[in-house]
This record gives structure tokens, C-alpha cells and sequence, in this order.
């Protein structure tokens, strides 16, 4: 106590020690970073997660670190953030790594696969089951550093036309889906569409596709698919709980002051948990007035659970067999994630369900 | 890019600038706090926290802001924790706020209530459902300022001598456990017994209890309760999601620079889902050894669960007659509950309830 009154009082300390050397060593250095965002600024809970983490790396180092955040598109193209970064376009960017399985399938992995782990379990695996070791290996094959920095929880199953009554329903469906899920359902006769966000509605409408998924009650909502295709499914198993994540140009990383990593580490992480709040806080309400306006509420029944399940384990197969990084990460994950359900079966899922089924 | 390389060749920018300064501009300050911990370090995670957070907050200040943490006992006892940090003995403190509920109740609503928020839905609340708000009013009557850090998941209900059927036979039950839960249970016919941790088993050995709880599988295993009560149940539906959090006295939090105050933000979000993580990565394995070493697992019959309900709806009317700061906030975190369970049964409960009980 003393000691910190007197440096209050007469500014001496190491401060003071360092008056008479270079001038960088007196203080950190001023850096300006560019942040590629694959998303655009409606998307207000995805995108707003790299704002606050701009915003409080700036904070934390009085202004001196800053990071401009630019939505997808306006300096790099939203499917061309990971390439930027790993050529160094720009120092950095947040995106969903699964749009990149075309270069590796392995890439899926740090964001979402079906029947996969939910935000919870990512976490869990990423920072204390292995998962980090693993998925840093694999992007610093890419001259990447990668950090989880925010989740949308488990995602809805999409907008159909037509009520799903049985697996039989979804052959032939025009369905806009991508990536993994698309390979999945192709195997049980859907079509999967590739569609940008802003076609979807006018295709929907008019009976171009049968249905289109896009993410959860409250992104959906502004787009407003429950006026042209009200049966809204549950749960999108194809993301249980995908990960964002902020990637960064190894050298531009390792070019850091060891202050301004751990403010990026921490920074990163706070964006991380604070997207799944907003999520978990803006979807409720969301949820309401899009039933109050039509939406059909369903769960996919549960043959089609099930065969989505089995097609999946064929897409494993064929994926691990051609892929060994995806089968490296893949099985490791696996075996977390059967952990996980098993204990989360237990006192989680049982105070879960009661609270979700209790008598008032 | 031209304007950074500049910098770093001849490290003219701000630094330079404030070579002339007063010594105490030229860079942040040295400063040494004390965190005082309720926990012991033998509770690894949850003490963990604490150090997690100090290690992140020296880094990222270059060494400068230091923040040494006791456990439980060392230099402030560990139910004193609140006072040491309302009093300034300590500048902060790394506790659970239920323990101070004999104050007001309403301190319980920052760690956990009977049937209240899982460990996602305090998050939410917290950080967008208003909860912050509702808190830090209430702390700050103490001249407290709080800090989400850590949460150890939904607990399990603990470690029963003999099979509990129904609701009959908690009564005239010898059960260990504090607080709300007692109240409850009480009304229910069980008698609560307050018992440190370390005297919990020779008295469950010896009979003098019928039952005790305590957190769940990872640190229950430590203690060996499976030897002396057999019965395992879950789930601990007195704390569905406990929170526990950073507290740091209002006069030191103010006299903090702006970047310590971001660190300190930030760092405490990070060890806040590092300490989830931990214990998700760490109960699986914990409760499979429990259960291969003789623990049988049971859930709380359905009418346990409803009895206990009711009975706490009972409790809360007592209470939120009783403490004008319990019902404001209580009320309000209520209406985000149900929300939120009704949001969790749709997509993420779906999703959850389908991976636990697929067939492989």
C-alpha cells in the first residue's frame, strides 16, 4: 500500500527508470490492425462480436492497438477471409472455418459438423480436451492462429413448404443447405441449393426451393421466411453449437508484444461467451413473434433424426478415409463428445428438463 | 501499414512524444493487489479461476499490475471474503455470494437459487438480460463492484446412505447442505446440516448424517463419499448453474487506469468459461470411475423433484416479503428464466436430448 501511494504521488518507479532510454522501450508500441469479417453488419450478434473485441483490445491498451473491423465484402470477399489471412491481406479476420471444407474438410471441424458437439461442448473440448493442440496444428499449416470468439447455439432446421411427416419427405426436397449437411441429406435424396442469404425469400417464394434454413429465431426473423414457408424445424443437427472464430496471420502474431497477445487472448474469449448471451437473451422474444405470426413450430420427427444420423456416419466414413487431418481432429472429437453426453445426461440435462417441463 | 513500419524503424509515435513528460505518463502503473479466495486450492477448478485470472492480468500488463491470490483462510477467513473486500482489507475477492445470504438474501441471487438459471442462462442474464444491471446495483450498496468468473455447471444432488423412493423419505433425512436448499427442504421434513467439507465423511461413515452433497463427480471422487453412501443422485436442483464471481472493493476499481479496468473485464470473462470448460472436461471421467467404484447413480424421483418445487415456491414468497433488494431482483431474473427454458426446449434441448440417447 505504501509503495503504490508514493508511486501515485511522486510518479517514480519503473516508468520513471526508463526516461533516459529509446523511446519505443517506454511504452508499447501504436499498431493498427485490419479485421476481415465474413459477415455482414445485419447479422448484429455475429458481427458485433468482433466489435467488441476491437473495441476492448483498444481499451486495454489506451488506444494504442487498434483493429478496424470490416464486414464481409468490403475489402475482402466474406468466402475469401481465411486465404487473406493466411497471406497476410489482412492481419486478421472472423469467420466460420467451415466454409473453407472445399480446401480441407478438416477445416469443418473448428466450426460445426452434423450430430457434432453443441457451444458447451466446443468450449469444453477446445480449451481443456484436447481440442486447441489440435486445431492449431492443423492451422498453423496454414500460417494461422485461431481463437473461438463466439457461438450461436444449437441453430433451427430451417423453413419448409410442406410439413416433414416422415424421412420419405425429404426426397427430392429442394432445400437450401450447405457444406456437410448438404452431403448428409443428399444421401437420403434432397437436393441441397446453395442460395446467398438475400435470394433465399424471393425462392422461397416463389417455389424455386422447398425450404431453406438460415440460422436461429432471431437472424431468421429479419428475413421473415414465415410468411412464405411456415413449418419452422428444430433442431438443425447439422449445427449443434457452431464456433466463430478470429484467425490471425501467424507473423503478424508472433510480431505482437507479449502484452498485446494476452489482451487478444482474453479480449477474445469475452467475445466469445458474450455472442452466446446475446443469442440465448435475443432469441426468446424472437421465437414468440414469429409463432404469434404464423410459423408452424416442428421437431423433425424422429425417423428423420435417425436416418440424418446413419447418413452422416457414411459422410464420416468417406471423409476420414480421404482426409487424414479430418480424421485426426474428427475421432478425437468424437470420443470428447460421447464423454460430454454422458455426463450432461446426468445433472445438467436432468435440471434442464425439469425446468423446461415443470408444472406452474 | 507505411505509418506502422515507420514506427517500428525509428520509434518516433506517441512514446516519443511523452519523453519530456512527467514519468508517471510514460507508462501504466505498478500496482499490487491481494485476492483473497473462499476456496482451498484442493478445489483445483474453482481456485483455479483465481490464478488463472491473476496470470492473465500480469500478462497482459507486462508484469505491472500484479494480483497475488490466498486461498480460503490464508489471510481472510473464507466466509469473511465479502466484508474483507466491502472493508478494503483486501481489494478483491474470489467467492460464492450465497454464503453472505444471511446479510440479505439477495446475495444468493449472484451464485444460485433452487430451480434457477443453468450456467448459460446466468451468462445471459448477466451480460444482456439485465441481469449486471440488477446486480451491481445491489453490490454497489456495498461498495462492491462484481465481475462474473467461473461457474461449476448444474451440481449433482449428493451421496445418500439409503435409496430415497419418494418424497416420504426425505423426511426426518440428516442431509448436509446449506442455505436456500435447506429452507427448502425443511419444509419438506428433511433437517439440514451445516458440516465443513473435510468433517463430511467420517459423518456420513459414522451415521451422524444420512446424507451429504457437496459439488459433483470430479471433486466429490476426492473426498471418497463413495465408500460411505452409495446413492448418487442428481440433479442438485438448488444449484442448477452456481455462478461464482471476481468482487473487488468500488474506491480501488475506481482508482484503477482505464486499461487495468479492461484487462480486469476481460481476463475475468475469460476464466469465467475456462472454469465450465475445466469442469465439463473433467467430470466424465471422474463419474465413470465413481460408478466402477460402487456408486449408484439415481435421478430424484419425479415426485421429489415436484415436492421440492412447490416447496421452494413457498420459500420465495417468504422471502420476497422479507428483502425488498430479493424480490426487484428475483422477479426479473424468473421472467429471463422462463424464457430461456422455453428458447433451451426447442433447438439446443432437442439437439441435447437426441445426442444423449442415439443408438450406436
Amino acid at each position: 500500500m505504501e509503495r503504490r501511494s508514493f508511486l501515485k504521488k511522486t510518479g517514480v518507479g519503473i516508468a520513471a527508470g526508463a526516461v533516459a532510454a529509446p523511446a519505443i522501450a517506454q511504452g508499447l508500441p501504436e499498431i493498427q490492425w485490419r479485421l476481415a469479417s465474413s459477415f455482414p453488419k445485419s447479422l448484429d450478434t455475429i458481427y458485433g462480436a468482433a466489435e467488441m473485441f476491437q473495441s476492448r483490445v483498444a481499451a486495454a491498451t489506451g488506444g494504442k492497438f487498434q483493429i478496424r473491423v470490416f464486414a464481409g465484402g468490403e475489402i475482402v470477399p466474406a468466402f475469401s477471409v481465411m486465404d487473406a489471412v493466411k497471406d497476410g491481406t489482412v492481419e486478421c479476420g472472423h469467420t466460420a472455418s467451415y466454409y473453407f471444407f472445399g480446401k480441407d474438410p478438416a477445416f469443418a471441424l473448428d466450426t460445426a459438423v452434423p450430430f457434432g458437439l453443441n457451444a458447451r461442448e466446443f468450449n469444453a473440448w477446445f480449451m481443456h480436451g484436447g481440442g486447441k493442440e489440435l486445431l492449431r496444428e492443423f492451422f498453423a499449416g496454414y500460417n494461422i492462429m485461431n481463437f473461438p470468439m463466439g457461438n450461436t447455439a444449437a441453430q433451427m432446421g430451417g423453413w419448409f413448404r410442406k410439413e416433414i411427416k416422415s424421412v420419405k419427405d425429404l426426397d427430392g426436397l429442394k432445400f437450401r443447405v450447405g457444406g456437410f449437411a448438404g452431403k448428409v441429406l443428399s444421401k437420403l435424396g434432397t437436393v441441397p441449393q446453395q442460395i446467398p442469404g438475400g435470394d433465399i425469400y424471393p425462392s422461397l417464394e416463389k417455389g424455386t426451393i422447398d425450404a431453406a434454413e438460415w440460422i436461429g429465431p432471431y437472424d431468421d426473423e429479419k428475413l421473415g421466411f414465415q410468411k412464405v414457408a411456415q413449418f419452422y424445424y428444430y433442431p438443425g443437427w447439422w449445427e449443434g453449437g457452431p464456433n466463430l472464430s478470429l484467425y490471425i496471420n501467424q507473423d503478424k502474431w508472433k510480431a505482437l508484444p507479449e502484452e498485446y497477445k494476452n489482451i487478444i487472448e482474453a479480449a477474445a474469449a469475452e467475445a466469445n461467451v458474450d455472442m452466446l448471451a446475446k443469442y440465448d437473451a435475443k432469441n426468446p422474444d424472437a421465437l414468440k413473434r414469429l409463432v404469434a405470426g404464423g410459423a408452424k413450430l416442428r421437431p423433425f420427427p424422429r425417423d428423420v433424426m435417425d436416418a440424418s444420423y446413419k447418413a452422416a456416419q457414411e459422410v464420416y466414413a468417406e471423409t476420414t478415409a480421404a482426409s487424414p487431418a479430418f480424421k485426426k481432429i474428427y475421432e478425437a472429437m468424437v470420443k470428447f463428445r460421447d464423454d460430454q453426453n454422458l455426463w450432461h445426461s446426468v445433472a445438467d440435462g436432468n435440471f434442464d428438463r425439469f425446468m423446461q417441463t415443470r408444472k406452474r
